[in-house]
C-alpha cells in the first residue's frame, strides 16, 4: 500500500507543480481514502517538498503516514510548523467537495496563502487507475457478477419492482457490498442502485443519472416506485458494484413473460453498440466521438427518440468510475477527453420503451495499451424471470 | 401541503428580515424538500416581498409553486426578471450545504448583491416542527417500533453482527424505509444505521456519531465489523427510522446469553437517566443542563469512564432530529439552546462495557407545551436473542 500511496502523492506533487501550488489540503472522504488508504476524521496535507502529514480531529490508525492530533483547523499552522513543514504560499483546496463555509474558514487559517481550487485536478488524477485499484475493481466486478447471476432466484410472481430490489439488496450485502453508493456531487443521492420496470422507466428524476424513475417518496424521487411486475415488462437492474471501495457498474435486463419485438430489437442494438465501442475504443480515441457514434447509431435504427430516456434524455452514454460511480472521463458530446491507458469507464447505451421499460446493457471497461478490456463478464441477453 | 409550505415560507421571510436579506436561494436536497415538499433538480427562490419561485434544471411536477426552466445558474437573473421578481440586494445562500465552487459561481451570478450565509438560519427554522412534520415523525416511529419488535426473529445462533444487520435492513426496507440515511455534514457517511456488538463497540470512528465501530472496510470505517455474536455479548441496534422524510431515532439492546451484572446495571442507569430527563425537560430548559445532568449522573454511578464511549467519548447525549438525523438542538455542554415547544430530539445515554458491548437506550421526543412526549414507544429492557 505504501508504494501505491507514494505513487499517488508523487502524481499529486506533479499536479501541484503544474498549478504552481506548494501545498494541498484534503478533507473529503473520497480524496482522503485515495491519498491515505482510509477515511479519517481530519486533513491530509501534502507539501511540494516534504513528507505527507495527516492532521487528525478524531483518532485513527494510519500506517506509515505521520499524524498529529488537532481539535480544529485553526491549529493547522502551528501543527504544520511542529511537523517541520513550511506554510504554503499557494494552497490547493477541494473547492467542489468542501462547503463554502469550510473553505472560507480554511482560507482564513491560511491567510498568508493564495488558495486555488483543487477538486478538478484531483478528479483528473483519480481518472487513471493504478494496478492495485484495477485489481479492486476486478474484485468488485466478480462479486457483482455473482450477485446478478442469483437475481432470478429472488423473483416471485406478483412482486413489485421494490420487493425484487430489496431481495437483491440483501444478496449484495451478503456478498460484501458495504452499502453506501458513492457518487460525486452534493445532490446525487441514490440508495443501492436502481431497478426500473414498465412505465416507471420513462419518469425523469432530479438527478443526473442515466435513467430516472419516480421512486417511492418525494424526498427520494428516483428508481423503483412500487410497480407490480407483470407479463410483458422489462426489468432493468442497475445496482451498485460497491464490493470494494472501487466500484464496478453493470446493468442487465430481466423479462417477465415475453417482451414485444421492439424491446428485444432495441436490446440487440444496445449490445451491438457495445460491441462496436469495444472495437473502436483505445488510447487516443475521443470520448465525445464514442458518444456521437452511439447517438448516430440510435438514430439510424430509428431509436433516437428513446435513447437514454424519452421525456428526458441523458446526454452521455458512459462515465468514468472508481471510488465514485461518476468519475472522469464522461462520454458526452462536450467532452474534451481522449481515452488513456489505465482509465476505467462504464458504457451504458440504454433505450426506454414506453409501457415496457428500459432495455440495454452496461459494462465496466479498463482501457489497456491497445484497446479496452471488459471487467463485468456476464451473459448480456435478456434473462427470463419465472 | 400548501398551508404547510406557506407557514415555512413566512418563517423564512421573518428570518430574512432579521438578517436584512431580501432574497434566499436554496439548492440543497434537504432544504429543497423542506421548502417545496419534494427534492427537485434546481433552485428554490424566496423574495422578501414576492411569491416563491422554483427554477428547474430538470423537469419536475410541483403543486402551486411557480416554476421556470433554466439550464444553468447564469440564467437566474433573467429568469427572476421574467418572473417579475426583483434582483436581491442581500442574498442568503446555503454556505454550509453548497460547495465553495457552487457558492462562488452564484456570487458571480448575483454580482450586484451582497451574499450572506444562510445555512444556520435554515437549520434554526427547521428545528421547530409543524404539526404535519410531527405526524410524519410519529409515522416513522411507529414503523421503526414494528421493525424493532421483529429483530429477535432475525437472529440465528452463530451469526455475525453484520449478518444480523443485513436481515434488519431487509425488514426495514419491507416496512417502507427508503434506505438512504440523511445526516447533515459532508463527511457524515453512514449506511442504514449501526449494529454494535462485543469489543467492536469501543472502536472510535472518524464520524461524529454517538458511538463508532470499526466497520467492514477502510473506506467505510463505522459500525458492524463482522463480530461473531457469542454468549455474554450485548448487541446494540441503532438503525435508522427513515420511514418518512422525517426520521425517528431509537436504540435498543439485545443480549446473547446472559450479560454481566455491570452491563445490566449500566443499562438500568441509562433508563433512569431517560426517566429523569423526561421529568426535567420542558420549554425553557437548557440543553447544556440536560447534558450536564446526564454526565453528572454517570459520574455518580462510577460510569463516567464508559459514558458515550471509552477510548473516544462523544460530548453529547442527544440531538435534534427531523429531515436529518443530526439537527438542532444538540444536548452538549456548549449548547446555548433551550428547549422550545415543537422541537424534536433524540436522547441517548449510552455506556460501552469493554468486551461486552454497548448498552443503554435511545428514544425520540417531542417538546410539548409542558414537557416532552416520547414518540418511540417500545419496551426498554434488554431483549434476549435465542
Amino acid at each position: 500500500m505504501t508504494n501505491e500511496l507514494e505513487w499517488k502523492w508523487e502524481r499529486l506533487r506533479q499536479a501541484m507543480a503544474d498549478m504552481r501550488a506548494d501545498g494541498c489540503l484534503v478533507a473529503s472522504n473520497r480524496n482522503l481514502y485515495w491519498l491515505t488508504g482510509r477515511v479519517v476524521g481530519g486533513y491530509f496535507y501534502l507539501s511540494l517538498c516534504g513528507e505527507p502529514h495527516v492532521f487528525l480531529k478524531r483518532p485513527a490508525a494510519l500506517d506509515r503516514i505521520a499524524c498529529t492530533a488537532i481539535r480544529k483547523p485553526e491549529q493547522l499552522p502551528e501543527a504544520l510548523a511542529q511537523a517541520g513543514l513550511p506554510m504554503p504560499r499557494r494552497l490547493l483546496l477541494e473547492d467542489e467537495a468542501l462547503s463554502y463555509a469550510d473553505c472560507v474558514r480554511l482560507q482564513r487559517v491560511f491567510a498568508t496563502a493564495e488558495t486555488v481550487g483543487g477538486s478538478q485536478a484531483l478528479r483528473r488524477l483519480r481518472m487513471i487507475k493504478t494496478p492495485w485499484e484495477i485489481d479492486q475493481m476486478r474484485q468488485s466486478a466478480r462479486r457483482q457478477v455473482e450477485v446478478y447471476r442469483l437475481i432470478p432466484s429472488c423473483y416471485r410472481a406478483g412482486m413489485t419492482d421494490l420487493e425484487l430490489q430489496i431481495e437483491i439488496e440483501r444478496l449484495m450485502r451478503l456478498h460484501g457490498s458495504f452499502g453506501t453508493f458513492h457518487a460525486d456531487g452534493a445532490n446525487m443521492e441514490i440508495f443501492m442502485g436502481s431497478v426500473l420496470a414498465g412505465p416507471n422507466a420513462e419518469v425523469p428524476s432530479p438527478f443526473d443519472f442515466a435513467l430516472g424513475g419516480a421512486g417511492m417518496h418525494a424526498c427520494s424521487p428516483l428508481g423503483a416506485n412500487g410497480t407490480r411486475l407483470t407479463s410483458g415488462m422489462a426489468v432493468m437492474v442497475d445496482m451498485s458494484g460497491n464490493y470494494t471501495a472501487y466500484q464496478s457498474d453493470m446493468t442487465r435486463v430481466f423479462a417477465v413473460g415475453r417482451l414485444p419485438e421492439e424491446a428485444l430489437r432495441a436490446h440487440r442494438v444496445s449490445c451491438d453498440m457495445a460491441a462496436q465501442m469495444e472495437r473502436t475504443a483505445r488510447p487516443g480515441v475521443s470520448c465525445a466521438q464514442l458518444y456521437r457514434d452511439a447517438l448516430e447509431r440510435a438514430g439510424r435504427e430509428g431509436l433516437g427518440g428513446c435513447f437514454m430516456g424519452t421525456r428526458l434524455q441523458a446526454r452521455f452514454v458512459g462515465h468514468g468510475i472508481g471510488l465514485d460511480v461518476n468519475e472522469l472521463p464522461v462520454l458526452t458530446p462536450r467532452s474534451q477527453d481522449v481515452l488513456q491507458e489505465g482509465m476505467t469507464f462504464a458504457f451504458e447505451p440504454k433505450f426506454v420503451i414506453p409501457q415496457v421499460g428500459a432495455v440495454g446493457i452496461e459494462n465496466t471497461y479498463l482501457v489497456t495499451g491497445s484497446g479496452v478490456e471488459k471487467l463485468t463478464l456476464l451473459d448480456e441477453a435478456i434473462v427470463p424471470l419465472e
